[in-house]
């Protein structure tokens, strides 16, 4: 499959979706579409991820070039700006499929329903959940496979990042793993998965679980993309929805170096980290017994290596667990703590 | 308004709603319909609600006997049981509206809204939720009144009970109470509510954050109706969004006594109570800081009211807070632990 991507003015820093697409999906990536990049390359901004060119909008590629339109940004509230309408009007005119994670679903809107039809497209809502899910039947404890859960001390901490790098060391190692996508970018990534944070309220075990059954017994390992955080004032539902649906048997705690409040709700400090591994793993006891095995730190803000690497060894101080940065040191650090 | 309510084959002992609506709401109860013990009387069941009837279906009752047909009873998943199609499209006819809580919307009924079209009568699916909910703002903590909300040790162990008693008893000890109900039972009782374990899961929070910053500042005390449990392994995620949206000052902590495994999900042992309490205090901690002021235990299934005593005697010991069964002994002997 060969994709173009649209990150319209936040690439890198404010496109997630796009460079977790770059960095792990096993697409072709013919070019991002940036236009206040444009002209410059994917590795000019993040050198560690598949390289390629960034253009201004559909209408400079190639009538031929690319099979899909992926949406990688996704805005405050996830509606549709309406000056990415050019780019996806021509994507479906020139017969391309269109895959978003937008709140806003694009399927419902009339011009893009039309196109798609017109040409034969198709237009694929990741974040709209399938009809047919239900609440949990308390299962997923019975597959075969180990089940490994990223949780995070807020949102935005390297929980998929960490799950699709654990993943991948896990495979490399001769392990047979695969990945239970919880959010738009694992799904864009995977090519399956549930939405989680778009189900009904009562079904987010249930939509969690029915996944981890669908390749449970098909795998040795899953790892399972965790999604807000368990004190997060907003989102804590849906990790607690995970965290009971998955029943997992390991966790890796994720955090940002130096973080001290929840982000974008800075009047609610962050818990020390010990207070994280005492909640997760006293939640998740009752129901599957899940403890704390790694910690994975995003040291992306601190310049050098041997400050990240003092950083490294606190927090695994502080959780008691071996811990890394995924990207600046790689998951084989911790592997041994996950896959036995 | 003079109401039917629907409990077939479950009156009274899995007939909660019906039995909620019996005991609390201000509708004139002019029948139960429950095939099963046609021919007796509400209150030869349960003697301390408003009593009614026993018939067999809605074909039974005169034409203009009631206003409304709600359903009384939610198996579970929450489907729509066609033995009830009769009574609903009875009802219908005779110019009824119908409210019902089922996850199955009665409007979404070819032949319910065609019928309901008809005879201009109302079809009220209580657990639909408003279309303009959103994420939480995490300023529940900012109202002026104290939030009191029920938490359980399972689902149906008598939070929504717990929370209307409460609500009663400090009305009559003079204080300016209110409640916020976030479940079936408790909208049809209150006659408004968000629905929350029908929400997208992302806004599970704000759907009861919005109810209490609604009320907050008229009242000086708001009791949160709680739904599930915090170790469900189903419905956990509900409970965790309702804990840290409402942003409760105190918790009451509810549980059937003898109970020892989650109902429905046997193989699922209850914690001792002490670890719920910290389970609870400590999920709470970081957002609000909510603490467990008192118990209230469902003593149904004992016999003597000495027995009943001695358990709740006990459970007070095991959370380290003062007790009552509320329905047994009254909310007043905990009272004072929550409004001062």
């Amino acid at each position: 499959m060969r994709v173009a991507i649209l990150a319209h003015e936040k690439f890198p820093a404010g496109a997630k979706t796009a460079l977790g697409v770059l960095r792990y999906a096993d697409y072709e990536a013919a070019a991002v579409l940036d236009r206040e990049s444009a002209g410059r390359r994917v590795n000019d901004f993040v050198p560690d991820v598949q390289d390629a060119p960034i253009v201004k909008g559909m209408a400079d590629l190639e009538a031929d070039a690319v099979d899909t339109l992926l949406i990688g940004i996704s805005p405050i509230g996830g509606e549709f700006d309406e000056s990415w309408r050019d780019d996806v009007r021509t994507a479906l005119e020139s017969g391309c499929d269109v895959v978003s994670g937008l709140h806003y679903f694009l399927a419902e809107d009339e011009e893009f329903a039309r196109l798609a039809a017109e040409n034969d497209c198709e237009l694929r809502d990741v974040r709209k959940p399938p009809e047919d899910l239900s609440v949990a039947e308390g299962v997923a404890g019975e597959v075969d496979a180990e089940v490994v859960l990223t949780v995070g001390t807020d949102c935005s901490v390297g929980k998929m990042t960490t799950t699709m790098e654990l993943a991948r060391a896990a495979e490399e190692a001769g392990h047979d793993a695969a990945v239970i996508p919880t959010g738009q970018t694992g799904i864009m990534i995977e090519g399956w998965g549930n939405p989680i944070d778009r189900v009904v309220s009562d079904f987010t075990a249930g939509a969690v679980e029915e996944m981890i059954v669908e390749k449970g017994d098909d795998h040795d390992y899953l790892f399972v993309e965790g999604q807000g955080c368990i004190v997060h004032p907003a989102y804590s539902a849906v990790t607690c929805g995970i965290l009971h649906g998955s029943m997992p048997d390991k966790l890796v705690l994720c955090h940002n170096a130096g973080q001290e409040a929840i982000h974008g709700y800075e009047s609610f400090a962050l818990p020390d980290r010990r207070t994280y591994v005492d909640l997760y793993e006293s939640l998740s006891a009752p129901v599957s017994g899940g403890e704390i095995v790694a910690g994975a730190l995003n040291t992306s803000d601190l310049e050098t290596d041997a400050d990240a690497r003092a950083a490294v060894e606190e927090y695994a101080t502080e959780i008691d667990a071996p811990a890394t940065d995924v990207i600046r040191f790689g998951a084989e650090d911790v592997l041994e703590a996950i896959v036995e």
